[in-house]
């Protein structure tokens, strides 16, 4: 069973001077498959609920931030117990919940972009997601310095290791209201990571985040949002771009949204009552 | 129904030299639903088989390369009609299969990588993909120039008309054994931006690519060298970085894969053989 987040590969490297036959170290990317234990009585079971793709580490928070940012679970409450690597290969996560707990698992089978009423729409995903969330990152009074924003990139580039040795890793970063790094965590897919930092967040009982900020190292999607929204976090800041939806959704959640935000500047999309100075 | 693939949002823009309130261009986000109408006689249906977050254009083309890439449909000869935007939102694409066509839809529900018996792990996911793929890139004799893969960058910085705009979204070109140019696809989803070229060349009638190479504007993760595989592609090329399993992937069905490609250098994972000079 080996889990190391990055490893060695044999490869060539072509520059203007020449080939060389050396090795690389790229960044893992195995199945995780994530079990929910749930039930009472006779009729608790143990169940594969996802399989992602990930980079292996911290799977127990990969596992529990999914459930959540998902809907599946409410809280840390209910959750008895997280067991990573019960298998040969280290790629599967059991979470035993509280025989009480009533999983929504429905939402996993059946897209909710479909059911609603209004048919496929962005209106209709936007409509979901205030349904879905126990918290309103609206209501936090949270407010952050412009010049503080603009020391975040830095902040996390001292602290994306696997990134560092590979190239190729999204991070998702939680500072406080003051800027001070909380933690990160990296992956191959963005969704991943922001799910580990959220998994952590729930089994150390800070949720809901309404008093920090989310920093992305890639682009702002929809899902990015989502997850996001469902901790309660009120302001998200990006390396890159969002998307069209992903403002409409921060937009509708009394959120803030920062994007291309580096040293000298950074773009305001919604929310902008919460950067002062 | 607006399907225009970016938009107009109101924004602050902040700099060293202060804030000014303006307006930036937004790659779009929006749901998009696949159906499929399948079956003979009385047992004909028309199901959704998924709903995907995308960027609006070429939706009939995302729709089919898909199904396609992901098994479902074998090939152009069993599709016998795409409709785009039937519905009010533009947000739905009907594939028509031949009712001789069986497609194969329990891989959508049944996540292959926990149906093999070896478990849960990347070894397992790279076999089903054998098992799924029409065809083998390995077999292809394509030879191109090492000068020539070092242009293809800046022939694709020419083409990506919507990250010009936008600065947010993904894209996927075709090039010929020449270095020519043949398509680019844009998304916010990059497997969206692959989908929708491989699915262009099926509408083509171009499939196996087996004497093409594709560039992708991000990182090669295992999900975009199954769907390159899927379409017999021996060569991909990528801005980024890969991870672990595309390299395993890429190596066991004989394709060839070069990362962090620019103007004067790149770095081969393996299928070295197929870089000459």
């Amino acid at each position: 069973m080996d889990t190391s987040p990055a490893a060695s590969f044999p490869v060539r490297r072509v520059t203007a001077s020449g080939a060389e036959d050396t090795r690389d170290m790229l960044a893992v990317e195995e199945p995780l498959e994530i079990r929910l234990v749930s039930g009472e009585g006779s009729a608790r079971s143990n169940k594969p609920v996802s399989v992602t793709m990930r980079t292996p580490g911290h799977d127990e928070e990969l596992a529990v931030g999914f459930l959540f940012t998902e809907g599946i679970v409410t809280g840390s409450d209910e959750v008895l117990s997280v067991q990573a690597g019960a298998d040969p290969q280290g790629n599967s996560v059991v979470v035993e919940l509280d025989p009480k707990a009533a999983p929504a698992l429905q939402g996993l089978e059946r897209n909710f972009y479909t059911t609603s009423s209004c048919g496929v729409c962005g209106k209709a995903s936007v409509d979901a997601v205030r349904v879905k969330s126990r918290y309103n990152a609206g209501d936090s009074q949270l407010k952050v310095a412009s010049a503080m924003l603009n020391e975040l990139q830095g902040k996390l580039r001292g602290h994306q290791k696997v990134f560092d040795v590979t190239g190729g890793l999204h991070a998702s970063a939680l500072f406080d209201s003051a800027g001070n790094l909380v933690m990160v965590r990296e992956d191959v897919g963005r969704h991943n990571a922001l799910d580990k930092l959220i998994g952590a967040a729930l089994l150390q009982k800070k949720i809901p985040l309404s008093n920090h900020v989310l920093l992305l190292s890639g682009r702002i999607s929809f899902e990015l949002v989502q997850k996001a929204s469902m901790a309660g976090i009120p302001l998200v800041a990006a390396i890159g771009a969002p998307s069209s939806l992903a403002v409409t959704l921060a937009e509708d959640g009394g959120m803030t949204l920062v994007g291309f935000l580096r040293e000298n500047r950074y773009t305001v999309y919604c929310g902008q009552q919460r950067v002062v100075g």
